[in-house]
C-alpha cells in the first residue's frame, strides 16, 4: 500500500503514507483504487523546485492530481455511481456554500482544496475518498490512460468554452505543451476550421501538425506568428488567440495576430505583471478571457472522448509502472524530446 | 446561352431567357459563369406548386440559388477577386444602407433580393453578375460540387452559431432531411460532443447514421426522441434542440428532450402558429431562438469544407447534366429513398 | 404564537400551528422572527383554489412567501449574518447537491421547496428558521415593507437580466399586474431607454403611468399594442417584449411588436400550450426567453432599492395588521381596483 | 460664413475656410446647419500639440466633432430626415463595403473618416454635408445643448453596454473626467445599482457626487479604490471596473477591485503597453472589454435624453458665443477646476 512521496525539493520516495481522515466515508462520498494517473508539468515542478509561487511544499505530500480509477464503496446517499463503475476525478473540490460556487463559478472559490497543491496530498497512492459531485463515470470505450487525461484537457475544453468560438473561427495557439495540444484539439472540436500551434521547439510542432489536417505549425524561431496569420487570413487576423506558453514574450504579442472584434484567452498563469497592448487591443475592441484551471468540464471532456469528438491517445507518449515512479520523475524532470504526456499505472 | 424556366407551375423549359439589366457590371460587382448549381427544396415547390406563401411565380422564373462557378470578369472597384477566381455565391443581397443591414443582420432587411424568390431570377443559367462582398473564392481542394453545398450548408452553420454550443454538448436534431442533416454536421464541427437525429424515415437516417460515429439515430415510427435522449442522458436532457423539420407535431414537442437552460432552435420555418408549450418551456427556463437563413456565415463554411472539419460530399447523391435539367427537377419532384442532394453541372 | 392557516380552500383561520422539525436550528441556519409579509397571487389562488395546477392543498397549511424580519438566533457556521440584522429571505430553498444548483441555475432544480407550495409551508407565522445562504441583509435605509416587495421584485429583475437589455433599449411589457409592474421597473433600471405598458385596465395603467416618466401606457381596450408601439419606432419595433399577463391572447401576440433581433421574455406563466408565431418570430431571428422564479437577484434587488436605483413603495397600497389577515385575503380575494400590492405586519 | 481654423499648433483663428466637395449632396446626404459645438479634449490636444500620436496637423484644419444642427436640405434618396429637423451626427463616417463595418462593427473599420482628425476637417462651420445614417433626429425636449453632449455620452453608453452589466451589478469609474462622468451615468442607467468615481481632483469628484445619490466617490489622494470598494462589498469587489483615466498607474490596479467572474472595460485608450496584473486577472476569471469610440449608440443615447434615463445638463458648465471661439479654447486649455464640458454655439 504505497504512495510517492514528495520528501522535499530533490527527494522523491514510494513508502506506506497513510493519511488521516481518509478512512471515513461521507454519505455523499465514494471510495476509488487508483488505476491511472499522469505526470503534470506541476508535479515535476514542486519536486524540482519545492515549490510553485506561494504554495510551498513544508511536509511531505503525496503527489499527482490527474486520475483515473475504480469505485470500490459508495456513500448511503450517493445516487449516481455504482461499485465497480470505472471513473475520472476532478482534483479541486469546492466549499459548496462559497459564494463563488453557488454561483456555478466553483473553480475561483478561494476554498477550493486541490490535489497534490501543499497542504493537500494527491493521489499517487493505492486508494482515496472523493466527493460523487467530484467523480465521473466512464463509458466502455474510454480508457483508463484517455481518462487520467481528462484533466488537462479539461483546460484546454474551459479556454475553448470561454472563447466562445463561433463555427469556422480560426484560432492561434500559443505554446505546442501539453496545455497547448489539448487546447488546439478542444479548439477544433469546440468549432474552429483551422487552429495555427505556435511554438519554438521543432519536436513539439512535429507532434502538433500530426493532430489533424486542420492544424497548422508556426515556427517562432524562424516565423513570425502574426505575420504568418495575417498573410493567411488575407489581413484579417484569427478569431481567437489562446496563449498558452507563460511566456511574457509571447504574452505582449497577443493582439497582433487578432482580427477585429476577436478575443484572447489567457491560459499560461503568468505569476508576474506582464505588458499589454492596450493600444492594439483598442483599435480591435479586443475581448481578453483569463481563465483559471476548469469548471463543469468534465462529464464534457468524457462525452467528447467517447464520442470520438477529441482523441487524446497521440499525446500519451509513455507509461511507468507504479514501482518504477520516481525514475518516471527523473525523466520527466528531463523534459525529454517528443514527449507529452507520461503516465504512471498502479498496480490492479 | 439557354436557361432553366419555370415557365408556371409544372412547366419547366430550357431556353433562351435574357435577363434585362444583368449586362451591367456595377463597379464593386463580379460576373461568373456558373458552374454547378444544386436543386433545393424550395425550388422543387415553386415547380410543384406555384407559389411558397406570399411569393408567387406570375411570370416565367428562373430557378436555382445554390451555385458555385468562376469569375469571368471584375469591376473597376473589386479588390478581393479577380478573373479566374472559382467561388460560390451568396444568393441573397440586402439593400446596404438598411437599418439591419448597418446593424450587421442582413438576413432580416425586407429588402433582400434572393435568386429564385418571385420576382428575382435564379441562377440556372450560364452567367450572372454580383455583388463582390457575397461572393467567395474557394480554397484549390474544394470542389465545384461542394462549393454549391455552402448554401443550404449555411443554415446548418448559422442554426448552430445561434445555438451559443458549449463544447461537449449533446444536442438533438429533429429532422433528417437535407437541412437536418447539415444541421447535424454543423452541431458536430461546432463543438458537440454527440448528435441524435430523429426522422420517420428509415432511409434517411441510413445515411446520418453514416456521416459519423458521433451521430445517433431515432427512428421515431418506433421510438419516442424525447424518451431515448433523456434515457441516453441519465434523465438530464440534451443541451441543444434543433427543430428542422417544419412539422408543427415536432415542434409542439421541442422542449420534452431539452435539459434545464438548454436552447431550441427553429429552423424548420413554419408558416402557421404551432403549439409551444410554455409550461415545460418556462421550468427548464429554455432559450429559444428563431432563425431565418444565415448571415456571414459563408466565408466560415467554406473555411470549414477546407480544412475537413466538414465534409459534405456524401449529402451529394446524385449529379445532372444541364442539358437534363427537366428530367432532373422531375426526379427531384419524385422525392426518391436515399437521395440528400441532387445537382446540376452546367457545360463549361 | 398563531399562524395563518389555509384549512381548506375558501377557509383560513388564525391559530397556533406548530410545524415539526422547525425549532431545529442547523448549523448554516438563521432563526428569523417575520415583520412583513406580502400577500402574493399565488396565495390568494391557493385560498380560492384549493390548487395551483398539480400543487393541491391537501393538507392544512401556512401562506405567505413574500418577506422581511429580524434574526434572532444563528448557526454555529454562520459567518455573514448575526443577531439583530433586519433581512429578507428567498422563499425557495433548493438541493445544494443537484446538478442543475453547482451549475448555478438552483432555480430549475426540481427539488426546490418553496414556502407556501404544498406541502411546503409559508410564513405568515411568528418565526421561521432558514438558510443563511437564502437570508439577505438589508441596509438601514429599506424598510421591511419595501423587502418584503423583494421577492415579487426579483421576478422582474431577473427577466429583465434574461433580456440582456442594452442601455437604450425600448420594451413593451404586457400586463400591468404586480408582477407586469415590477417587470416595467426593472427594465427601466436595467437599462430601458422607455417602457411601454400595455393593459385593459386603466386603473393599472394610472398606476404605471405615476411609476416614471419613461413608461408609457397602452389601453388595449382602445389601441393595438403592436400598432402604437410601432408606429412610436418609426416601423422598427421594441428590442424587449415581455410577457406578463399570462393570457393566451397576449402570448399569441408577442412578436409582432418585436424588433428584428428583438428578444421576448415570457414571465407570465402559462400551464396550458400557447399558440406560436413560428413566421413571425423566424423573419425578425427573435429569442425567446422562459423564465422560472429568479436565482441570485435577492442582493441585487436590495442593493437597486438602497441606492433609489429601483422604488416600489408606489406599490404597495394597503397594509394590514396581522391580527386582520383573514379580512386582507377576503379583500384580496375581491382584486380591489386601484390596489397592486397588500402586505400584512406581524406583531413585533 | 467663417470656420474656427487651427492653422498650425498654437495657433487659431476665425476666417472663412471653404472645403472643397462639401457643396455637393449626395442623394443619401443632407446638408446640416451647425447649432452647438462641444470642445472635446483631442481639439484641445492638437491645438496645444499639434498631434495626436500618429494622427499629425500638416496643414490648417477644422476643429470639432460634438455637435448638432438644423437639417437645411436632404438628398434624393433620403427617407427619414427632412428639412428643418433638429438633429445630431456621428463624426466617423466608414467604408459600408468594409468587411468590419458589414460584420456591423464599423468603428473598428480602418478607413472610417472622422470629424477634426487629420486630415479630416471638423465642424466649428457654418455647415457641413452628411450621410443621413449617421444623423439622427432629435426629439422636440432634447436641446441642441444636450444634443452636442451625445458624441462624448456615447463613449460611455458604449462602454456600458460592452461590459453587459446586470441588473444591481455595482461599478467602480476610475477616473471623473467629462468621459468617466459620462460613463457614471452610462453604468447607472444600464443597470447598476451603485457606480463608485475614483480620482485625484476633489473638484471633479464633486460634481461625480452631485450627479446622483447612487454615485459614491473615492478620493484617491486618500484611500486606496480597491479597499474602499472590497470593504464596501463584504470583500466582494465590483462586478464592473471602467478604466477612464488613461493613466498607467490607474490601469495597472484594475484587477484588485473586481470581483471573481467580473468585467474590466479598457476605455482610457493607452497609447503605450500598460502592465497587466495577469495573476490577479486568472484567479478572479475576469473579462477585459478594449473599446474603441462606440457603434450603434447615438439613436440610443437620445433616447435616453428624452427619457429623462440619462441627464447630462449638468455636465454642461460653460457656454461660449461662436465670436469666442478662440478664447473658448484657451480657457479650455487651461484646464479650470470644476469644468466638465464646454460648449461653442454657432449663429442662427
Amino acid at each position: 500500500m504505497e504512495s510517492l512521496v514528495l520528501e522535499r525539493q530533490h527527494e522523491l520516495s514510494l513508502r506506506d503514507f497513510p493519511i488521516e481522515g481518509e478512512e471515513t466515508l461521507g454519505p455523499r462520498d465514494v471510495r476509488i483504487k487508483l488505476h491511472t494517473v499522469g505526470i503534470c508539468g506541476s508535479d515535476v515542478h514542486y519536486y524540482t523546485h519545492g515549490r510553485i509561487g506561494p504554495f510551498v511544499v513544508n511536509a511531505p505530500m503525496i503527489l499527482g492530481h490527474e486520475a483515473s480509477g475504480t469505485v470500490t464503496e459508495i456513500g448511503a446517499e450517493v445516487t449516481t455511481l455504482a461499485v465497480g463503475d470505472r471513473v475520472c476525478m476532478e482534483p479541486g473540490v469546492p466549499d459548496p456554500n462559497s459564494r463563488a460556487t453557488r454561483m456555478g463559478m466553483y473553480n475561483v472559490d478561494p476554498a477550493v482544496r486541490f490535489w497534490a497543491t501543499p497542504p493537500v496530498h494527491g493521489i499517487l497512492r493505492p486508494s482515496c475518498v472523493h466527493p460523487e459531485a467530484f467523480t465521473f463515470r466512464l463509458p466502455d470505450n474510454v480508457s483508463f490512460a484517455e481518462a487520467a487525461m481528462v484533466e488537462p484537457l479539461a483546460v484546454g475544453v474551459h479556454a475553448a468554452t470561454k472563447a466562445r468560438i463561433r463555427p469556422g473561427d480560426r484560432a492561434l495557439v500559443l505554446g505546442a505543451g501539453p496545455i497547448g495540444l489539448v487546447t488546439a484539439l478542444s479548439a477544433l472540436a469546440g468549432g474552429c476550421a483551422e487552429v495555427f500551434v505556435a511554438d519554438l521547439d521543432a519536436a513539439k510542432l512535429e507532434i502538433a501538425a500530426g493532430l489533424s489536417p486542420a492544424i497548422r505549425t508556426i515556427d517562432v524561431s524562424r516565423d513570425d506568428p502574426a505575420g504568418t496569420v495575417l498573410k493567411a487570413t488575407d489581413g484579417w487576423g484569427c478569431e481567437v488567440v489562446f496563449e498558452a506558453t507563460g511566456s511574457a514574450k509571447a504574452a505582449a504579442g497577443v493582439f497582433a495576430p487578432l482580427c477585429p472584434g476577436g478575443v484572447v484567452v489567457m491560459i499560461g498563469g503568468q505569476p508576474e505583471p506582464i505588458s499589454y497592448d492596450a493600444g492594439a487591443a483598442m483599435v480591435r475592441e479586443a475581448r481578453v478571457e483569463n481563465i483559471f484551471r476548469y469548471a463543469h468540464v468534465f462529464p464534457r471532456c468524457v462525452a467528447m472522448l467517447a464520442s470520438g469528438a477529441i482523441d487524446v491517445k497521440p499525446l500519451i507518449t509513455r507509461t511507468f509502472d507504479f514501482s518504477e515512479s520516481v525514475r518516471a520523475f527523473e525523466v520527466a524532470a528531463s523534459a525529454p524530446k517528443g514527449d507529452v504526456k507520461m503516465q504512471i499505472e498502479l498496480p490492479q
